[in-house]
């Protein structure tokens, strides 16, 4: 099945916004089977989507637009189709009670919001007030969705991919993600190159992040079963090539696979950070469930606050420096003691872009990490700007004790 | 001046890769005073090329095509236009010389590298081999530049952007950007629909996001002096109808704007956290120089962490619950307590997707604000999933803090 999609939205044209949706549909509907052919990006004005959607019907008889269904004035997407296709817009007394009933200012909300193109499917919105549309038009299929990143991605996912996988039929364009940490790219380069022909006919990317290095092998336009044969014998000689840098695949997070570890093991996970200043807590908590074996963190930013709140001592902090090995091992200790855990981790270092000096240079961050029955520190200088150090920085750590707590 | 983008790449199609080139095109584009009225994007295919050039040229006479100059079988970008425009491809030996100058190795590239359509201007391109191409067709300009961003850059600023300047005259495309929070969509276009006269003939667009509602204001091919008033202008009028929900203006960071107003007045901040887990945190040291202001913060995610590290009483905790403003309220004076802070923000939900009841449902966040001379506090239902219900709990946080210490 053939797709064209339309993008509304001046903002794209003009830079200053990524067009995240248009990367994000063309990827979930190639997993459907669907491919898009084209992407148009037009500006919120009924006749350049008009012009777009008429063009797109006409050489592919089957269109998605996103964008543009809102209730402020620049949004014109409803209106602009519904001329378009001859079908007038009838106010929907379900659309608005439905609408009315879920946003704390009802009174804000034109009407308009609730008119509907005449014979057009609608597709609830849980997330938002502009529901999705669905017109089966005699020109081909027209489906409308909106462009909040969340509301297009859960109507996309729970209504619009059932109804486009049963039309494309049997055949797939799939991928899957093998995710690496802590390996340079050149090195996953060289260690998978003698797979090359083995992997075929999939195709291997690589995707270096400053997390990390994904492998995407995709499949390209096989029957399901094939495609899926293909991936995972692709993924298991990946996995073996590449060991114990590998953390995941596909979306999985460094930081839920290590929760899930230390959940099956019935440990408990305590934080003590300072340059990472809660990016560490932050990931772990982004994890549903993580309240089982998460138990707190203490971001002691300030010198003081390392010996106050985990009870570094401070003849140490003077000794060593706060960006030391033996610190960050005592601040891992001091949070286990404060927060009852068997597991913990500290971090401490320079995350720029001041602070350096000839002995201690921006980048070099110091962990101490604390398992039952065992405790490591290191010592590593990340590159990058400061965002990008503490994000390599909380990667490691993770990593690292993942490693620990996983043998 | 309109001009039309068309990009070339199957993999942004297929959204493996995100389209930096057509979002880079369009913000500098208009920099210089030039309109790109649609941007098409297509795989790398002759036909669909072709296609796509065509239709631009008939709608606009103008088409800037990125993408598929490159030595491998699937840059078709070059006999496809050729072949359109009716320009047969000649060898060019002072291209070829050029390529064959500069590459390590010249045995691997193919002669045809050096074809150019008859009566092309070549553009040489000093960091790769596919030079760029200026055509003055009948039907209109045409220009093709590289896809690899580094080359584009390179070929757009030193050769067609003083081209560009040269024929879109004296006049700017130009725009400012006014960030708000904490006010929803609709709100924020009932309070600013009565502007819309007055800001012409600036255009208004709405940015929502998890985080709030930017508004970007621009000129569209205006004299620079002239876009550069109408703004201040505007700005000034949108910042008089939003009062305190502005925090900040184009790239503003509400941590960092919070941030600087706490360092003029000499305060410390201290946090203490249960559902964003750190989030606060780290988007409070994402800031360089966060460590004059920011002392620290704890992470207390199990309840009894609320009162081993921020001495929540159990009392308290039974009596309310740990999803209450008195605890929220308690943690903040915990935290102001251990870090030795005049400044604190405590912060206690229901993320979810689980964990919620009829009384506390999933999205309920406590605050408790803690400030010189003053304390407040405040429990608000966020939407969202679990990510938006934190992103959001953060933000509102952060927010009614900079109200509290901006009066």
């Amino acid at each position: 099945m053939d797709l064209e999609l339309v993008v509304v939205g001046a903002e794209l044209l003009l830079g200053f916004t990524p067009d995240r949706n248009g990367a994000h549909l063309g990827r979930r509907l190639a997993e459907l089977g669907v491919t898009v052919i084209r992407r148009t990006t037009v500006p919120d004005r009924v006749e350049a989507i008009q012009d777009a959607v008429r063009e797109a019907l006409a050489r592919t008889r089957a269109v998605l637009v996103s964008g543009g269904l809102g209730p402020t004035d620049d949004d014109v997407t409803r209106p602009a189709v519904a001329a378009l296709l001859g079908r007038p817009l009838r106010f929907d007394q379900r659309v608005w009670d439905d609408i009315v009933a879920r946003v704390p200012q009802p009174a804000t909300i034109p009407r308009s919001q609730a008119e509907i193109p005449e014979g057009a499917e609608v597709l609830p919105n849980r997330w938002g007030i502009a529901p999705g549309l669905w017109i089966e038009a005699a020109d081909g299929l027209v489906i409308l969705l909106p462009g909040v990143p969340s509301e297009l991605d859960e109507l996309l996912e729970h209504t619009v991919a059932p109804r486009l996988r049963a039309r494309a039929g049997p055949v797939v364009i799939r991928s899957r993600v093998v995710r690496t940490t802590s390996l340079p790219e050149s090195v996953v380069a060289e260690r998978t190159r003698p797979l090359a022909s083995e992997l075929a006919p999939l195709t291997l990317a690589f995707l270096p992040g400053p997390l990390g290095v994904d492998l995407r092998l995709t499949a390209w336009r096989l029957p399901e079963f094939e495609a899926d044969a293909a991936l995972q014998h692709g993924v298991e000689r990946l996995r073996a090539a590449l060991g114990e840098h590998v953390y995941g695949e596909d979306e999985d997070d460094l930081a839920a696979v290590l929760l899930s570890v230390l959940r099956a093991r019935g440990l408990h996970l305590a934080l003590a950070e300072s340059c990472t200043g809660g990016l560490l807590g932050a990931r772990v908590t982004a994890i549903p469930g993580s309240s089982e074996v998460f138990l707190g963190g203490v971001v002691c930013y300030a010198d003081r606050s390392k010996t106050a709140l985990v009870g570094v001592s401070s003849d140490l902090l003077a000794a060593r420096g706060a960006v030391s090995r033996e610190v960050a091992l005592a601040m891992a200790r001091g949070a286990a003691d404060r927060f009852g855990a068997e597991v913990a981790l500290g971090v401490t270092g320079v995350a720029g872009p001041t602070g350096g000096t000839a002995e201690k240079p921006v980048g070099l961050v110091c962990f101490g990490w604390l398992v039952p029955g065992r405790a490591e520190t290191d010592a590593v200088v990340f590159p990058g700007a400061r965002h990008e150090v503490r994000e390599r920085a909380a990667q490691y750590g993770l990593f690292r004790l993942l490693r620990l707590v996983a043998v």
